[in-house]
């Protein structure tokens, strides 16, 4: 609510909260702010009031602050089933979501390993690539909240040139990046040494990056990911395919912490979020920082902008 | 050679190069530096010249520079026994390798993943943990050049147990850290988030945490790796064990490249080497830099002091 309602958002778009209206109306004390929260049909005008789209009448009273319940993660799967609704639509031109309890998403039934997977699906999509994006750099993931043993079995050939396609396009279109270049990072220490330290970079890694490259992809690698950081190697390109979570998180957020954002690259829609998560530990006393939620929307909307003139 | 002659590096230790001294003789005039070569006995007196054992009588005509070959990894296999013999018998108080072709080594016979082992073996040792040390932090690695695939297989309670106390022992005893306060990562996405993303943190890395307390170590953990650097939380420690190599270095080098020394700690001897490789593709040129040589050998050198001290 307190990015909702910062006046720089407000200059750039006309947002509108999606969720169940009770609650947020119970926040407003909390945020300190003077707000005038309204129902709203979509397209929403801008204004001084904060438009809602109320996805759950008469919730509030079984919602407890940093509790992950089966109502709670009803209303959050609620409201990211319908803000996709809205995106694809045409009502919305972009959605942003705030973090939410896997755990209580699982109680009601949402089971998904994150909200990437249930937004791609709800927008009738077969491909995302996650891309963590800053000021500073661009990391893309090849797998992202998989169990690391499971890695390796989950690279192969196809899936990484998927996933360096959709960052091409994503870069051409939605960041306005001319001649995309993309790194791609290797699995293994030393990006495999040759094939002494693991054979994934020879068996799949280059296969990926020479046929992507063959399909007129500008993309390098594997590089061995410590070194690549170390030297600043990253900043000759425009973004980064890494093959797990931490290996592209890692750098990502030592570089960027509190500024990066979430993208779900490559959906027919567009979708951010902040890259920091629920933090129950603080829910309900109204001291979060906007900081990072405020980066997502006007990432959200510079992506909305790029789509457009692209369009034009 | 260059670090070796630096006159800062002569002010705190006589320095005694360990090789072929044909090589050595080679070198000086590419790096274009007056110096004055002689075998030496040990141990070695501080003076102008440079003192070389001399462990490879007329081999120089069979090396090329940046090509490894049976000779080349022979001559370097030969000076790390060397090396670590003296400082065994206690003629030298601590080594410093440099970098040296892990495939020159493998033509020679000596089949090790790299030096560390090499060292730890010839030593008569059992146990030692490789760390990446800085001025802004330490890391230590529970597996080293290992392929991804093999890293979960490769973790268990023991063998972190095992590296926490070496850690401990070495940052009070080489480190004259007074209470060592050491953090440990997970190995999965969010440290496995409660056993949801893999179970290697709940069924071994926090029941080794969970040892190491009982036994006096002060540890904590795990983290997810990402989020523990992102927010600095690092800097609350004095050193942090990481799993695997990405996990540990990619940080250390995006901190501290070019500045950090490999540490083998744990052993009876002190060896410390550069952080970087063989550079073969300017070997010869008189053009590399000494700067992480002349950091592992200051590093080296305070070992040396914080032992001796220990000792009186």
């Amino acid at each position: 609510m307190r990015a909702a309602s910062d006046a720089g958002i407000r200059k750039i778009c006309a947002p509108v909260l999606v969720g169940p209206l009770d609650i947020f109306r119970q926040a407003v004390p909390l945020i300190r702010k003077t707000l005038v929260l309204n129902k709203t049909t979509l397209p929403p005008r801008a204004g001084t009031t904060l438009g809602i789209v109320d996805v759950g009448d008469g919730i509030a009273a079984d919602i407890t602050h940093g509790t992950p319940t089966k109502t709670s993660g009803r209303s959050a799967g609620l409201a990211i089933e319908r803000a996709v609704e809205l995106c694809v639509n045409g009502k919305a031109d972009a959605m942003v979501t705030a973090p939410a309890s896997k755990e209580a998403l699982h109680l009601a039934g949402y089971n998904f390993p994150g909200q990437t997977e249930m937004v791609t699906l709800f927008s009738r999509s077969q491909k995302v690539v996650m891309m963590l994006v800053s000021k500073v750099l661009r990391v893309g993931l090849v797998t992202v909240h998989t169990p690391l043993a499971s890695v390796p079995g989950q690279i192969n050939k196809d899936k990484i040139l998927e996933k360096l396609q959709l960052m091409h396009d994503t870069l051409l279109r939605d960041f306005r990046v001319k001649k995309p270049k993309i790194a791609v990072l290797g699995l293994n220490p030393h990006a495999g040494e040759h094939g002494h330290i693991g054979t994934e970079e020879t068996a799949c890694i280059i296969p990926s990056i020479d046929a992507a490259v063959a399909a007129g992809i500008a993309c390098e690698g594997p590089f061995p990911a410590d070194a690549f950081f170390g030297t600043k190697r990253y900043q000759a390109f425009d973004a980064i395919l890494a093959m797990y979570h931490d290996q592209g998180l890692i750098p990502l957020k030592l570089l960027s912490f509190g500024r990066a954002v979430n993208v779900s690259a490559g959906l027919p829609i567009i979708r951010t979020s902040p890259d920091h998560g629920t933090a129950y530990d603080i829910a309900g006393r109204g001291i979060a920082k906007p900081a990072s939620m405020i980066e997502a929307i006007r990432l959200a909307v510079s992506m909305v902008r790029a789509r457009s003139g692209a369009r034009s």
